[in-house]
């Protein structure tokens, strides 16, 4: 693995629209190394924020999508097998600890517990990464951070941090932007004039409260921007919010029903 | 692997016959290289679909039937042994991120999730894709598209794409097509004469009716194709129908004589 | 492995008496190239009847026993491990796929998902093999064709085909021959006389009639060979219907006696 | 693997006391190399009585512990990685099937079920081993003949052989030895005097009739040989009964007390 | 492995405030090497203490944080290939062992069984460690001793220590401190003020006594620290509390609000 | 695998007071070589029974303590990758039956059955050990005894041993001492005068009579030699008798209460 800084770094800034004091608030964690959990639905701008704090810190990012079948070593590392033996491969944590990276767990409720385990020891006082397998104790690089992300509405008692976990974050919490400052984000990624993207977040809105009451998560920003974009690329209004907006996230006739009605009067 | 761009070519038309406004959308999808999702039965013609779109936008496709036993490894690659030790191999994912190809991903449902969670980078802004085994960050070529298919028929509450994949697609819902189109697509397809092929439509169609009475999914464009072709090959079409549209998808005798009763109605 | 196609043929004559039109059938199946289920109970002859027609037919066959232990790696090959590094191995059914012989799938439902679903590019109009692990995609050989055996009385919620499997596949019933029928396969098979043949075939007709009533599966015209062939070679008829026919199938001391006594009475 | 014949010979004339036909029978399922199955409960001796035949018979025998972790590798071969690339090995099955030896797969029904499968190509009238890792399909040696065991009390739900498995056996059932046939084996086995011997066999008797009611097996007669070699070795009567038949089975202490009374009043 | 013992010295005094008398008896316990236990709940200190010990009797700890997937050979070793064939490489109880360090296993419940076997020989007279796999019995270093951790709240049938694990173990009890104790830990390891520290020690103790009534555990000294920090780099005191005390540690609404309200009033 | 004998001979004479005639019975059937299963609760002796009688006989003993992930391989050995090809590693069973040791499988029950199987042809009047994966038979050296122990109080229906396994041992019961006895032991093996070591022999019978009214296991003697130890290093015995004999044991609030009781009016 290439530890070169600089391919990590994020060069450009990344679109970010604050809702709140999180920045600041982001900003004194990282400066006391702090743990922090970003919290949120999905598709609400959880890895977008960290995205941009990187860029803010100009500190390289090392995302990592967690899986139920991510074991430790996919993120502490492994033996490699080669010509003259084995060589070790540091795993995306180790090198977010070597060059000073922020290290985001996506999802990590989703891995299986020993790689939630295997974080703990960065998380305290220590701020070590024993590499068990190489007999090598790694002092973490004096900018390393570990920021994870986590889901609410997924909690079940058969996936949900251990206390032991949680109790190494801070935290804050993420939701969709109120409607005012959705229409912008929705109007400047996708160029979309305001009155129609309003018209979108709108839509999106009715979605989100039929949460709880037949569909398990409402719409994302993303989806809104999806249906934005083809409305620009020239897709007709209602095709483009059936497309993008309610077949994607639900196959049961009544809550398709409603949005398609909300669509219809929207752009009636 | 050879990474040879034109053996993902669709050199010749596929046989596909539109059923609404879907090769317009998807063009507007491709347009601004949204990831698509196809939803639909088995056998109404999903990868038939897909597999015509990439000829008629001239782009190479490559194409992974899912199942629950691939792993990530399979789709993004692993490290080969060799005589001067370890080659990386790319995955048909990465190829096709490479290559700029659209990577069809059929029956997306079936996969464990490490397999649908490695797409996300690749669905969202980043378009990106994260070889954490090779240190390695792919920037998706311009032309790549991801598409997945879905039957909505297969849902439960074990295999369920997650709301964060599935907010990543626009969609498509796909149907078996009407009588007087299928009944077309039967003929020129197998060169069976219409009117026998309208026929075999009409049993078609008393089967889907089965479905839910009985049957778990209704007969496929493709099992009336298999009849029309053994009767166009001098089989009894009496026999024929039962050979593919009966035996195949049911061992319950009730349905059975439903179905032999409606085949025996139609070519008394 | 030697695609050597010749140690795939079947060069003598297996000995196969037809219960109905199924010989015809089959070839007509055949000569389309469409995928063939063989349906029926355990040792009714379905394996033989595969036997015989690729020899009728003059083409290579290539058994594969499925198993829940088989992997798709199994059925599609997989690299091993040489002096000068990796070498691919083809798996059956790719041999199959590359020399233009009949692949039959025993017992498929026993196989797991990603065996079942590796087989559908090749019963589809693509009639390919994607060897996804060494970037290749195999055209089947034009003289390729794919059976598969099921037993309907295995069916249950937990192993089952999917309907996106079943409906790849043209059907025939089988089931177990009419009593003269079996009469004269016993005989033919054996050398035994008719007459004793025919008592065991009624032995045999009993026990079938226990079906659903203590017995899971009736007796299968193997097993009365079995018995046949120990009376040719001077075992008493009853010790050798009870070795045959009685002991191996069940334990329940009721259905135990139910058999001894048909045994008993028949030959008296 | 050294597959010398000779090594898996039986020189010896092992210890066999008949206690029916099976002798015979064997012979004449042999005679038409029909696979056997040998029922019976722990300890009757049943393995003895296969290599006893395999004695008389002068073929070699090859004997499989089945357990429920043994891979169809196990038995058929695998390869295995050499100074100079990959050499294959046969399994125990391949081995057999090669030199023409009675290969034994003692206690079947522990094994997976691809372990089961694998024999079934051996066990009809083609009586070949596909290797399909290796490319290879054996022809059996004409001397080859399988050979199962099968304890009927373990018999459940999860763990029993598929009737597609049984339909492949003839099948012999065992019992425990009648009282004055297991006086006699105990009495030669360790030399014992007859009379001690048939206190013994008399509190086995005890323990036997316990079954099902508190006991799940009865005492084997290898407990019996057990106590007589105690006896003949100094132990006093009761202390041996104790430790070779009583406790060894059971630490339910009513059965105890049960036991105890019986050892007791044999031995007062 | 470097087995360097100074490599896990602990060369600086860890900040450890006594609770009673655990220094003087874990002392007592490491004079005759009994193997130590310390019991009590998430961020109490556990970890603490054990590694101020180390550094108090100046032997070298090495830490493994226990893990559902962490296998017997992640502490023992495992041969690592090489280009000169296969080495030996000790894991970290080994090298414990061989070295004279004092082993920590943190949170041993999780990991599985053969892991908490493992450790068996070296807990009773023998004070040994056998690698089986090497065929090397290792006798323990005079200074080694063997401490695991335990968290009696995460008990359950499923997750708990055999009994002859836990009678292999001397056993501490920790807690929270009591709250002046507490307080003086948060002043002196973040340099907050006194009175305030006072404050969100108050509010640590009303997240405590919601333990069973909503919460699964209590609030850590540990995210009372990170609160101190935050406020010591200039965030407002009911910020920092909300993002270090309320949002790690549960998303139900009902305690966030009688966490808010504590904290509000608190700082009011 | 150094298979010196030497290395495995019990040099020292282990401090062992016999409870009955166990000594002399193992002797007898060490002589005739009966497998031996020695029966008890957690930490009343057996390992050091077993260990006694090695030293006693001069054979060598090898010990394996069982655990659920322990496979097949562990006990009879597995190919060992080099330079220079594979190269054979004889398991630790596999060792004692070459050089003649005592085999001690500690704790049988927890293993997978494919080890509990393993042993069948090495405990019966073949005395062999087939090396499938080797094709190698070993014939036992005369000397080599198998030994395993069983805690009763573990068993479920999960986890027992099979009548078949169970049937191939003669079994010795162990128990705690009783009071006179244990008080020697524990005085004799750390010094502790009889006075006190009789009070705490009072304190452990008082924990043993709990066992079944909210412990699972009553106090072993190694606790109450911890306790001991503890006192003999200077620690008060209140203390002493709470860190080994209560806290190790339960956190159960009124057992504890119950144990303190009886530790405060022992040593009032």
């Amino acid at each position: 693995m290439t530890t070169d800084k600089e391919q990590y770094k994020v060069h450009k800034e990344p679109f970010y629209q604050a809702q709140g004091k999180e920045v600041v608030l982001y900003e004194a964690a990282y400066a006391a190394r702090l743990p922090v959990m970003v919290k949120g639905p999905t598709g609400c701008g959880k890895s977008r924020f960290v995205e941009y704090m990187a860029w803010k810190l100009g500190k390289p990012l090392i995302t990592v999508a967690c899986n139920e079948d991510m074991t430790a070593s996919d993120l502490v590392g492994r033996y490699l097998l080669e010509a003259n033996g084995t060589r070790w491969l540091d795993g995306p944590l180790t090198t977010a600890a070597r060059i000073g990276a922020i290290c985001y767990l996506d999802e990590i409720v989703e891995a299986r517990q020993d790689t939630t385990v295997v974080i703990h020891p960065l998380t305290d006082h220590r701020r070590t990464l024993p590499l068990d397998k190489k007999g090598e104790l790694i002092e973490a690089h004096p900018d390393f951070q570990l920021v994870i992300s986590y889901n609410p509405g997924y909690q079940s008692l058969m996936k949900d941090l251990k206390q032991s976990t949680k109790q190494r974050f801070t935290a804050f919490d993420f939701d969709y932007p109120e409607a005012t400052l959705e229409t912008q984000i929705i109007a400047r990624e996708t160029g979309l004039d305001e009155a129609t993207s309003a018209k979108l977040v709108k839509i999106g809105q009715t979605a989100r409260n039929l949460k709880g009451h037949g569909l398990d998560e409402g719409i994302s920003t993303r989806l809104i921007v999806y249906a934005a974009t083809l409305i620009k690329n020239g897709v007709d209004p209602k095709d483009a919010c059936r497309m993008a907006m309610a077949r994607p996230i639900t196959d049961d006739s009544d809550i398709r029903a409603t949005l398609d009605h909300a669509i219809d009067a929207t752009f009636a």
